[in-house]
């Protein structure tokens, strides 16, 4: 079935909770009025629908293949890209100085979910191309700006991120391709690098490979990482392309799901050298690749949320459709499945959980505008807090509860889910990589547990939580009914949360493992709460908006539904986890490596 | 890497937690010593791990295939089930009147678990005979006894169950293949049934399908189902093969997983009739066929618990041998991923829940043993209780969890785990349908709340409640350590779950769609908590036998620190599932249909 992008979903959540007006008014949001969001956004969204989300099944059945080094996409990708390319949707949050719309990220952010609804393979290209833009604006030599900003910002160009070896997965530590100073200002690189996204294919001109690799005299470690930028075709003065670079696809992976998106090991330097330049200073590679990643992680984040509301909507249209079994409360014959009440649950399961990690993410989108473009530094500071707190709470969470929801999905459809003609069975295997690839969720974990709530110890956690307290306390004008009973989970939830902030920034130090035993956890437990704090705010504007008879009521109301569902089904679970993370450690911990 | 049949713990569990001396106590059980036990698991162990355990990557990647009517299985597979039929294991749990073992369940249910580690594929085929053998046992005519039952226990035919049809999965009173009485015993038989497991295949002579049918004055819904033996060659009068039977299998399923195991799209009677005799009664079929799904639906737990423990297997193995970062307490280079605190919570949560589903299930077996063999009739019908209750629970729970235990098997092996030429993508795929055969989980339950719940009103929930609250009592005598964190954890769970029983008790009247809303959550619930109950048993033996100085002291505390990390991360869930089933329902059944 098509996909239909959650445009009014998606526009009450950017009006509503992540304040689009607030963003509109900062220097240099000025064009991003409601009245412009809304039409790029059903532009994009019928892009999305109508070209590449029908190209989704066709992917998953006839993926991208690899014959003597070269890669050729699913048929219909080349023109799906080149539409991609033409319509100007790789640089929505590029500045206009490059060819940009230079549109705040909390536009671009439900455009990124649109596309990765409508394919997360065919998504993928764009959002490491996206990766490297930032790369490239972020420690770029003026001339490699000149060389390659314009082409990837129009789409013309591709990016990749070369960080992977076989040795060195989530540890970049023990990366070993090497780049040679060639005495001209170019280096030759030399090495293999694996698991890279759109590596090598056949749907733009060039390829710019941003690579991760070694000097002769780096340092050992993460601190002797430099970053270069390695282009498929090298690029002549004028801008033309030139010779063939020595950097070759031998082989891609043959994998359990997001097929069409080709996975390359590439081999650089077989033939002499791939040629490449020096990104920023050396020996600052992974610096400049963290400024990346973050972009890249929020992104993965959405592709979260872009497969589980695909995943939602099949499992709706095909609850609606089935016809099974009378109702409980009597009907004269068997009914859609959609009034079975466990259906229910598991329908509010997934919507609950993909309109949570939405919000969350696109309310920590509007953070990041205003820390780039607050006229205020302290304003600017506290907004770049926040987003980098959410990070790896959107990247983690978001993927985590996106194998949650395709499963359910698959259990809505029972055996047809099974059957891959059906459909639902890719999302559960596209949804797998996602807390894998960008920093495994573990990787988020100890991100967020280390440079995030015990570096400033527990400072702007706590910060988020008193907002989150504000939320409570207007919740509390309702003395009953379902904002009342989402008040009280909020406020334990809350509470839990706290008290795991407490003991993440006590005992950081002093029993590593012991916090560290209990990092996912608390990743996911913070995404609830803090997606559950969302919802909360959600039901508090719906249930404003029904008082004042504004808009659609019956639309309202579902909000504040899906609220009192989260904070039954999610936020009841943060004392629990919490009991996990401060308790549980032992348990974790107790084994030798032999007793498994 | 090769399945290791997990035999200590498993004798664990049937010595100390199932109570194998009791059940070998029991009239007509007398056979199985525990040097007999032990021996037939090794024996069969060993068969699992060196023949057919090597033939499940092969089973996914060469599926079987269908091609004019004819299904051939992956190749190996119809020399391993030579060996399966030729060694007697098919027999192990059948009455020796029939040629089998005649040994208890309890002794089965290990056998049927390494089987199913070992081949998810492989292991269906007799799973189905079983069900076959149990339908016959139960209701079948001396003549078809006489018939079928020696050659289905030999394994030298197989059986197949036929229930669904495309208008009726879970809902069988929408089945409409008829069966027409043909005036001399037999019946004809007209209809298309889909899903059908190893309906179609090349590994035995013959395959007895056993199909629920109408016959023509049949009432309509559940109370006009007959159940028909319909075999694929015709059998002569004195055991030989006659004619090929018109049931022909069109067509066979394109899976997500299992792919080796065939599931047959058959048609009955194209050709004028596929000959068939009435199993039983005319519209009692569905009683009988419940007989055999109970054993069926107990064997798919198993199914569960023994894919869970065989990527677990995997994820061990492949976090002893990836050697990424270093340790967090310091160290001189990068170490083995098992020395990670998250990767150590991973593979402590497959381990524990596959444990405690292992644990509930062996002694739901032993109960069956009781309900079946006690020569007291109190005793066997308590039994029969705590078996009925246990079923769905077994069934639903370890399925679900399977798909937990391996999705979190994919994430251990990061990247790797996304490529299937890695495997463990394939224990994932696998596992996806166990919640969905044999009855939904929703189905599952269904029947605990509905026939296993409400109808004695609690009273077997509440007896089973009472065994629990001993464990505590005998935990209390730790003050302080792992039991006595498990048994707070413990008592709080069973508090939980004991209010549920009494919500549920309640309001499955008056509030009919409230309760069901709750019903897997229910049983979830249960699952979490019982199967609680049985690693906080584990715990109390490991603790007397390490204090008396009896056998393998690290063992026992490996089952200690197990039972503590199923408390503080499993049986915390419980308040927080609790609120979910008793107030949860508000939010589950707001929406109007044309609101999703």
């Amino acid at each position: 079935m098509s996909y239909v992008a959650p445009l009014k979903d998606m526009l009450f959540v950017i009006n509503e909770l992540a304040g689009l007006s607030e963003v509109n008014a900062l220097p240099g949001c000025e064009d991003a009025s409601p009245e412009t969001v809304e039409a790029v956004l059903e532009e994009n969204a019928k892009y999305c629908s109508e070209v590449v989300g029908e190209l989704n099944v066709a992917g998953d059945k006839e993926p991208s293949f690899w014959k003597d080094g070269t890669v050729t996409t699913t048929k219909g990708f080349r023109d799906a890209y080149k539409a991609f390319a033409e319509a100007g949707w790789q640089g929505v949050q590029h500045p206009v100085e490059f060819g940009g719309q230079g549109l705040p990220k909390l536009v671009a952010t439900p455009c990124i979910e649109m596309l990765n609804s409508a394919n997360l393979s065919f998504a993928l290209c764009p959002l490491l191309t996206d990766g490297a833009i930032e790369a490239l604006l972020t420690a770029g030599s003026d001339e490699q700006k000149r060389i390659y900003l314009g082409n990837l910002v129009s789409g013309k160009w591709t990016g990749t991120m070369n960080l992977t070896e076989p040795q060195a997965g989530s540890d970049l530590a023990l990366v070993r391709t090497r780049a040679v100073p060639q005495g001209n200002g170019t280096y030759k690189v030399f090495g293999t690098k694996i698991f890279i996204t759109y590596g090598e294919h056949d749907m733009a001109e060039n390829i710019v490979h941003l690579v991760l690799a070694r000097t002769p005299d780096a340092p050992e470690g993460v601190k002797g990482i430099s970053l270069f930028v390695v282009p498929k075709f090298l690029v002549n003065e004028d801008g033309s392309l030139g010779e063939r670079n020595d950097v070759h696809c031998v082989s891609i992976e043959h994998k359990l799901g997001i097929k069409a998106s080709p996975t390359a090991v590439l081999q650089f330097g077989d033939h002499g050298g791939a040629i490449g330049t020096l990104v920023g200073e050396e020996n600052r590679g992974l610096e400049y690749m963290f400024i990346m990643m973050n972009a890249a992680r929020f992104a993965v984040g959405m592709q979260g949320v872009g497969v589980a509301e695909r995943a939602y909507q099949k499992a709706v249209q095909y609850a609606r459709d089935r016809v099974q079994s009378r109702d409980l409360a009597g009907s004269s014959g068997p009914v859609a499945i959609i009034h079975h009440p466990d259906v229910r649950r598991m329908l509010m399961s997934m919507r609950a959980q993909t309109e949570a990690a939405r919000a969350l993410a696109y309310v920590t989108a509007a953070a990041y505008d205003a820390a780039h473009h607050h006229a205020d530094d302290a304003a600017r500071k506290a907004n770049q807090a926040f987003y980098e707190y959410m990070v790896p709470i959107v990247k983690g969470w978001s993927t985590e509860l996106s194998i949650d929801v395709t499963s359910t999905g698959v259990q809505v459809h029972g055996g047809m889910g099974f059957i891959e003609e059906t459909g639902a069975a890719q999302y559960y295997r596209d949804a797998r990589i996602l807390p894998i690839y960008e920093g495994t969720t573990a990787i988020q974990a100890n991100d967020l547990v280390g440079r995030k709530t015990a570096r400033d110890g527990g400072a702007t956690a706590k910060g988020i939580l008193a907002q989150v307290r504000r939320t409570e306390e207007e919740l509390s004008a309702y003395a009953s009914g379902d904002l009342a009973v989402i008040r009280n989970q909020l406020a334990a939830a809350s509470k839990s949360l706290e008290e795991v902030v407490d003991f993440v920034v006590a005992h950081s130090r002093s029993d590593i493992k012991g916090v560290f035993a209990g990092s996912v956890t608390y990743l996911k437990m913070a995404g609830i709460v803090l997606g559950g704090w969302q919802m909360a705010r959600a039901a508090l504007v719906a249930e404003r908006k029904i008082k004042a008879g504004e808009g659609d009521a019956r639309f309202y109301a579902a909000k504040i539904a899906t609220a009192r569902f989260f904070a039954d089904y999610f936020l009841t679970q943060a004392p629990g986890l919490r009991t996990a993370i401060v308790e549980g450690s032992a348990g974790v911990l107790a084994l030798a490596e032999d007793q498994f």
